[in-house]
């Protein structure tokens, strides 16, 4: 019988936790699990100890359900050290800092438990879930910020202290808007959807929520269609320094905001065929993510 | 007994053949050879025909000093598809395309023949010359061009079309100076020898050689440190873009024009400094190649 795995994913209000039998989520339960919440009211120890009472908890009753499964995956929305495993940091969970989560969860639930970056881990599901696996692949999750995660030779690409393809942070525009990350500039204030958000109100003087600029760019919004080519030339610059750097065969995009693809990918495509070297043209496979919000469960189940 | 490889190293004027045993270069040729040239005056068919005869004619002289060598590897000035081996494309050889120069050699010297990227071969022969290998490495050479590879687990990372770390073609000034690649502002306008004289130039209305204007920086001539400093914030910008894509735990620079290292590093590490996410910074190392001139044989005879 094919191996049972449990994948986690962590998300800004959800924990989602399945179980995975080859690339299929045969059990799947969601738990209401506000992790940044919990840092910011307690204490960084209480707040570890109340993240491990709801994880395990979670995991557990996953456990009973299937008593085969052989080990749990992780997606973590942090830094990750590659050597010992450990949550390095994390911007969203500010009280986890050089923390080693997988091995207290272990230690709680009775499995082997591994913890990787999530847009790492959401890449590596990605991949899984292709058809015809290209040699590497870059993935590019544009949600409520950007992230991304490099698969190579069917293995997830972590960088010697876990912070390979930090995407979003990769500067396009000097002295551009302020990034949470402390630099100005950095990619995700314009291609995710808070930074769609700041270009639609600058452009139009309205603020509105990521869905309803979508619906008037949509309509044919000039503003709404601006905003979203602004990400798209911003997200064309990003790729082209990406294939230049590590020349993977395919880049898939994926996250809530690659619904609004048909308005970003006219500049995106523009923009990136000019910043590519001529060789490198027409070389490089864009597509987007079909595969719903099961990738980053999938992903986690095979981490090893 | 030890393997012995032979390592050859295709310069723009010279060919430089070597035998290698474990990391020791124990006999070395150089010969006069200008491809660029003979691309130039002859049709493709024929240049190709004139680079294997001089090719393997240094190839066999060494094979006859060394009957024992069991493989060959060369660094070459182009790209080559990772899959067939071929190279595809050459920008300074321009009839050389799609051709499968390793095969053709393999069979005129009757030995295992192995080609990569030249800069990709450096990064491995710099890679193999470290005390302490580091998990992954990025190797940035200055030169003419700016080159680079990635070495990753101990193995070059060519991509998966030849092409990663197309470092000097990283576009880090929007519509800046023209690159023969065909875009603007492009890294190695500023940051390889040709673009310190141009800044130079613009600078300073003079037109030297790239050994003049180090010396006139050694003196503290106003416009050469200039142009070593706008060389250096470039380069600190495109490693910033390297480091959040690939994250390696060390970052070598070599090349002829490293020499001025000590001109373009304070640009470039306040320039790095700036563009990191405050979690990467001071924690990747940079060091300038002590190696001299054989990372490129040595790097060459251990491809396998």
């Amino acid at each position: 019988m094919a191996a049972l795995n449990i994948g986690v994913d962590i998300g800004g209000t959800n924990l989602r936790v399945g179980v995975v039998r080859e690339l299929e989520v045969i059990y799947q339960q969601r738990f209401p699990a506000d992790f940044s919440a919990i840092c910011k009211q307690h204490a960084p120890e209480a707040a570890l100890q109340e993240i491990l009472r709801i994880t395990s908890a979670a995991l557990l009753q996953a456990k009973a359900a299937y008593p085969d499964v052989q080990h749990v995956g992780i997606g973590f929305p942090g830094f990750i050290d590659p050597k010992s495993g450990q949550v390095l940091q994390s911007p969203n969970l500010p009280g986890l800092r050089k923390v080693d989560l997988a091995a207290a969860l272990s230690r709680l639930i009775e499995l082997p438990v591994r913890l990787e970056n999530d847009a790492l881990v959401a890449a590596l599901g990605e991949y899984k879930l292709l058809e015809t696996p290209p040699r590497s692949m870059v993935y590019i999750g544009l949600g409520t910020g950007v992230g991304g995660g490099l698969i190579h030779a069917g293995l997830p690409y972590p960088g010697d202290h876990g912070i390979a393809m930090e995407i979003g942070h990769l500067i396009v525009e000097a002295n551009g808007r302020q990034c949470g990350c402390g630099n100005k500039g950095c990619l995700e204030q314009y291609a995710a959807a808070p930074g769609v958000i700041a270009s639609y109100a600058e452009l139009s003087g309205q603020h509105l929520v990521a869905h309803d600029i979508a619906a008037r760019a949509d309509a044919d919004d000039e503003a709404a269609l601006a905003a979203y080519a602004l990400a798209g030339r911003y997200l064309g610059q990003a790729i082209a320094h990406i294939v230049k750097t590590v020349d993977p065969e395919l880049v898939l995009v994926g996250g809530g905001m690659s619904q609004a693809w048909r308005h970003i990918a006219p500049e995106l495509e523009t923009q990136l065929d000019n910043d590519l070297v001529p060789v490198l043209r027409n070389k490089i496979t864009m597509a987007v993510s079909e595969s719903g919000d099961l990738a980053g469960i999938i992903g986690a189940a095979y981490l090893s």
